[in-house]
């Protein structure tokens, strides 16, 4: 038998930029990267999907969107900005996907062009997948503008859409060309936004960086309140930790089983999908955050006072930390529980759970006791 | 304004293997391959999709992959071995790219274990898309049964399906875990297959291997005969010298705009498109060649002797060297060659186009001549 072995790295790399008043003609951040990117041979094509939400939030954005980007030398603008709706439902939308589709197409954006999606993580994760697929990839720019999508899923690798209710079942890894995370927005998102999407940063600063928890439990009050200058620095230092965490961490792409960014995810997706998306992404998480401590507790891993001020920490952000769903319905399995088994299946391989040795710290389980699981909830319904 | 760059690498490595009767079960190439990859902590598992040409030409084979993956220790075969159609027709539809997503979901294929497309590049393209999208990418083994798939796209990382009409507008770069090429698939095919084959062979010697393009010309004659060992020494010299261009060039998934590889595929794609695939695409590839080597002769690169000993290997491989479609029509553009922008469209960029500067030395040019072009066109005419 003969044999030929394949081998080669890619090189991945993007900026993530953050600034305020992005499209202010003044602002030249993102319009000097994408002169520093043009050619002097031909002329290279943007296209951009604007969230609906976004747009009525901020009268007149798509004008001042398409001025700015009108005049970047070496660019030509496609002549519509395109605006479709923003949250979770876009993700369930497959025509809608084959529509940003056609429009890569029809404006005949190339690998050399870009897509520039504006708006929160659901918009993102569409717009990402339809640049992935569409001439085996063209170029994506995110403008994320959550919370949740400035220090989170905007500044990572993922995208993907829902498919026959499976959340993210058809997707790719495709690193953006750059993201730019522009405090402006994060001004005219409601309350609920705001506050859970800080539960990605104490998720980060619980597995990676207590120093940075214990900044969130000195401020929790005020970013709670809308402390902007706070917000920025929550987002920067969050996005730092998670993008170190992809970058160094050796596996970006994800082949094995370890996810140690999903502490509190396997319990937050499930109840998403339970309360069909009445939780938002960042409520349902700190309810996971708060059920893994406390079984990081009850196994001894963490002190009951370190369990203690990580509930503190989400209560102060007026976040809850238990949910019904958590119980047995009429004697019943939990159906956030019994949902372990499909956490393992959307993950592959063995049962990988992540979990808290210390405030700073993650570690892995592969096997969950279910009674001090029950347990774990039953104390989180007395701490809320 | 603030800044954070990511930066990192993702290695990419398989094995192409060749065998023969890969599913005798005395050939152990595949079933060590997958037991090598096993887990002791939980079971793998396997989807396989067959080509029905394939099938239909090899009785018993479905029978056969199952016996033989069945017995593969670690890991689970799905219970149905899926047939589809084979040919370019399966890259036209989408309801079967999305049928073959949903098996993978009701089989439960996550990211540890294996689809196995069992087919020609076009099944290959297909199945391979279907996987790469699936999960955000599970794991894929290509087994191709052609010589073109064998010698060429089977041992490369693209996957993709036509959209609208457009060639590969859909698809992604995603390298398989592993390529199993068994010259027993080779005795059943047509003879028009078997010659067509060949031509990725001559391309690739072109421009890269003077040697291997002198060891053709002394061998055309049998390899076009039907000599099998001729045939693997072409497809094993072939693939390696295709995949030491993708591991070794720089630029495996193509960001740039050159694509040395696709000397003579300017004009076959469109030749393939306009004879609704009535031309296979090496046939389209023979005629692209011959009128690519008269352009590098008419431009002074080659000599004329080079350019008659291309066009002479094609012919006694069988193979056109010219059709209708490259002279103008009553008066108006040959639709060929008025597809070069298209072509250019399709790679995004500057056009770039590869010549021959010496038989085993491809170069690029920005720029063509139309009217050189239709000259190299009626020479083609003359000497097929």
């Amino acid at each position: 038998m003969e044999y030929i072995q394949q081998q080669f790295d890619v090189n991945f790399s993007f900026g993530v930029f953050f600034s305020r008043h992005l499209f202010d003609p003044a602002n030249t951040c993102l319009s000097a990267f994408l002169e520093s990117k043009a050619s002097t041979a031909f002329q290279k094509k943007l296209l951009v999907i604007l969230d609906g939400g976004v747009a009525a939030s901020h009268p007149g954005l798509a004008e001042q969107i398409s001025r700015y980007l009108g005049q970047v030398r070496g660019f030509q603008l496609a002549p519509e900005i395109i605006t479709i709706a923003g949250g979770e439902s876009v993700k369930n939308d497959l025509p809608l996907l084959f529509s940003l589709v056609d429009a890569i197409d029809r404006y005949g954006i190339d690998r050399h062009s870009y897509v520039i999606g504006v708006g929160g993580g659901s918009l993102l994760d569409l717009v990402g997948f339809a640049a992935a697929i569409s001439h085996r990839g063209v170029k994506h720019i995110r403008i994320p503008t959550t919370v949740l999508s400035q220090n989170d899923s905007g500044v990572g690798v993922k995208n993907g859409v829902n498919y026959k209710g499976k959340k993210n079942f058809l997707g790719s890894f495709a690193p953006p060309a750059a993201v730019f995370n522009d405090s402006t927005f994060l001004t005219t998102l409601d309350g609920r936004d705001w506050r859970s999407g800080m539960v990605e940063a104490v998720k980060v600063a619980l597995i990676r960086d207590a120093a940075f928890f214990e900044w969130m439990e000195q401020r929790a009050a005020a970013l709670t309140a809308g402390d902007m200058p706070g917000m920025e620095e929550l987002i920067y230092r969050c996005a730092d930790l998670h993008m170190a965490h992809i970058g160094g961490g050796g596996d970006p792409f994800e082949s094995g089983s370890a996810r140690p960014l999903d502490f509190g995810h396997w319990s937050a997706h499930k109840l998403e999908q339970l309360t069909n998306f009445a939780l938002r992404h960042g409520e349902a998480v700190s309810i996971g955050i708060a059920i893994d401590s406390v079984y990081s507790c009850l196994l001894g891993w963490i002190s009951e006072s370190d369990m203690h001020r990580i509930v503190s920490v989400l209560k102060q952000m007026q976040l809850p930390v238990w949910h019904p769903l958590l119980e047995k319905q009429d004697g019943k399995p939990s159906p956030v529980i019994a949902g372990l088994e499909e956490f393992r299946e959307h993950l592959g391989g063995q049962l990988t759970i992540s979990l808290l040795k210390a405030i700073g710290k993650g570690a892995e389980v592969h096997h969950i006791d279910l009674d001090l699981l029950y347990k774990a909830a039953d104390i989180c319904k007395n701490l809320q």
